[in-house]
C-alpha cells in the first residue's frame, strides 16, 4: 500500500487508483488503516472544491440505476466529473448490494469522467454513513464536482443520506395503486423533488394522475427551511426523456439556495452535526463494546423487563461499573 | 423531609402528600435528593400493579383540559383512581405551563380519587421524560390505576410520551382548513385514536367531513405492530358527549392488546428502551458537561464549520482529551 503522501498526491492529481485505495483505507476496520485514512482525509480537506452533492432514493425496481446512468452520461458530456456512491447497510445481508453489480451501469462504468463505488458491506448504518461522508471528501479532492449518493428508500439510510447532501431526490413509479405506500412517509418529507420514472407512452395518463396526487400530498408538508417548494416531475430514464429537465430543476435549486445562503449554511450545519454525531456514536460504542458491559447487559435487560429493577437504577449501576474500570 | 421509608410507606398507603413529596425528590436536581428518589422508586417497583397509561396530545386550544376533566370525573365515578401528569419542557419558557393553572380542571382538582401534577419546569425534554417515567411508577404504587399523560402536540415531547404509554390519543378540531396541518405528521402516525373535540350542534357537518378525511389519511399509514386499526371518533368534552364512547374504545384496545400479548410486550420493550436511553443520555451528558470539553467544543465547531478540520478528526481529538482526564 502506498504512503499517505503518495495517496494524497494521487487523489489530488485525479488518479482513480489512488482514490480507490484511499477509500479502501477509509472502509477498513484495521486501526492502522484508519489512522492513515484520517491523515489522507485531513490532507484532502485543504483543497477547496465546488461540488454538488445529490441524494437519490427510491424502492427497488423504480429504475435508480438506469436513471443514474442516463443522468450521469449527460453530466459527463456537459464536462462534469461524476462520482456515484451508495449508502445501503442492508445490502450485505441480502447480498443484492446496490451498485454491487456494476453491469447495471454499463456505459457509465466505461466513462473516464465517472467514478462508481459500491456500498461498503458488512457494516452498521452508522459505519457506512461515516465512511460515505469521508469518501465524499476524497472524491471532491480528486476533482469530482458532482456526487450522487444512492440509497434504497426503505429503511433508515435515507435520513443518513439526507444529512450529507445538498439536494434530495425521490424516484417513484406511477399507478402502483395507492401512491403513497411502499416508501416511508418521512422520506417524502425530506425530498426536494419527486420524480416519476418510467413515464413511457402507455403510461402517460397514470403519470399525469400520479403527479397531481403527489403535488397535493406535498402541500400537506410544512414549508422547507430552504424556502424551496418541492417539485414533482416525470421522466423516462430508459428513453432519456425528462432527464435534462430534472437536472435543470436541480440546478435551479442550487442557484436559489446559493443566492439565499441556504447552501453554505446547510453545509456548515451538516459538518457540525457530523462532529456531534460522531462523538455520540464513538462514546456509545466505547460503552456498549466494553467487555464487562457486554457480559452484564443481557442479564440487566432481563431484570429490567421482568420489572425487578427500575431502568434508571439499572443504568446507573452499569455506568458505575464502566467508570470503575477507566 | 421525611425518610425514604416513611415516604415509601406513605405512597403505598395512598397518601397524596407523601406521593407529592416523593415526586418533588424525583424532580430535584440535588444529588442527595435523587439518591433518595432512586431508593423510593426501587421500593415502589416491588408493588405489582395493574394500570393503564394513556397519552393525550393536541395543539393548544383543542380542549385537552376540558377533555381530561370530563373523562377524569367519569373514571373516578366508575371507581378508578386517576393520576394526571404532563410532559411539556417548553412550558417553562412560555410560562404557560399546561396543567400549571389547575383552575382549568376545577372539578377534578377537588376529586379525592384524582391526583394532578404539573410538568416539572426548567428542564430539558430528556430530564422531563425521565422524571415523568419515575413519577408514573410512584403514582401506580400509590394506587392510581389510570395514568393520563398530557402533552401539547407541537414538539418532540410526543415521542417521549408515546414511549411511556399503552395508548396514545390525539385530540383534534374539525374545520380548521386543511385538516392535517398544525400538528407534526409523525404524531398522527403514533396515534391509536384521533378524537375530534368540540363536536357541538353548529359543527356537526364539519365534524363528519373531518372524520372521513382523517380516516382516509390514517389508511395511508403502515399497519401498527399491535394489530390495532387506529379509530376516528368525535366528542364534545364540554357537553359530555362521546366521552364514554372514547373510553370504551380505549378499553377495547386494552383488552385486545392484553389478549394478543402486545400489552405486556410493549411494556417490556419500553422498559428496555428506557434502560438503553438512560445509559446513552447519561454518558453523553458526562461528555458534554465536562469542563474541558465545554471550553473546547465551541472553538472546535467553528473550526469544523469553517472546513479547517474534518468533523471526524475533530471528534477524535475531543474524545482523546476527554479520555486523558479520566
Amino acid at each position: 500500500m502506498p504512503s499517505v503522501d503518495a495517496l494524497t498526491q494521487g487523489i489530488l492529481n485525479g488518479n482513480k487508483t489512488a482514490l480507490g485505495r484511499a477509500i479502501t483505507l477509509v472502509e477498513s476496520t484495521n486501526r492502522k488503516h484508519l489512522q492513515k485514512a484520517n491523515l489522507i482525509v485531513e490532507n484532502c480537506l485543504v483543497k477547496k472544491t465546488e461540488s454538488i452533492r445529490i441524494g437519490i432514493t427510491g424502492v427497488p425496481g423504480v429504475g435508480k440505476s438506469t436513471f443514474i446512468e442516463t443522468l450521469g452520461i449527460k453530466l459527463t458530456s456537459l464536462g462534469h466529473k461524476l462520482a456515484v456512491l451508495a449508502v445501503d447497510p442492508s445490502s450485505s445481508q441480502s447480498k443484492g448490494s446496490i451498485l454491487g453489480d456494476k453491469t447495471r451501469m454499463q456505459e457509465l462504468v466505461k466513462d473516464e469522467n465517472a467514478f462508481i463505488r459500491p456500498s461498503p458491506s458488512g457494516e452498521s448504518l452508522g459505519g457506512v454513513a461515516r465512511k460515505t461522508r469521508e469518501t465524499i471528501i476524497l472524491c471532491e479532492a480528486a476533482g469530482y464536482d458532482i456526487i450522487l449518493i444512492e440509497t434504497v428508500g426503505v429503511g433508515q439510510s435515507e435520513t443518513a443520506v439526507h444529512s450529507m447532501v445538498d439536494f434530495f431526490l425521490l424516484l417513484k413509479l406511477a399507478g402502483a395503486g395507492d401512491e403513497l405506500q411502499g416508501i416511508k412517509r418521512g422520506i417524502i418529507e425530506m425530498a426536494d423533488a419527486l420524480v416519476i420514472n418510467k413515464a413511457d407512452k402507455d403510461n402517460l395518463n397514470q403519470v399525469k394522475k400520479a403527479k397531481t396526487e403527489f403535488a397535493r400530498a406535498l402541500q400537506l408538508y410544512p414549508p422547507k427551511e430552504s424556502g424551496w417548494t418541492p417539485k414533482v416531475l416525470s421522466c423516462s430514464a430508459l428513453e432519456d426523456i425528462g432527464i435534462l429537465e430534472t437536472w435543470n430543476m436541480i440546478m435551479e435549486y442550487i442557484d436559489l439556495s446559493k443566492e439565499t445562503g441556504h447552501f453554505i449554511n446547510n453545509r456548515k450545519n451538516q459538518n457540525k452535526n457530523w462532529l456531534l454525531h460522531h462523538i455520540e456514536d464513538h462514546i456509545k460504542l466505547d460503552f456498549f463494546d466494553n467487555t464487562q458491559i457486554k457480559k452484564l447487559l443481557p442479564k440487566t435487560i432481563n431484570e429490567v423487563t421482568a420489572g425487578n429493577i427500575s431502568p434508571f437504577n439499572a443504568a446507573e449501576k452499569l455506568i458505575g461499573i464502566y467508570r470503575d474500570q477507566n
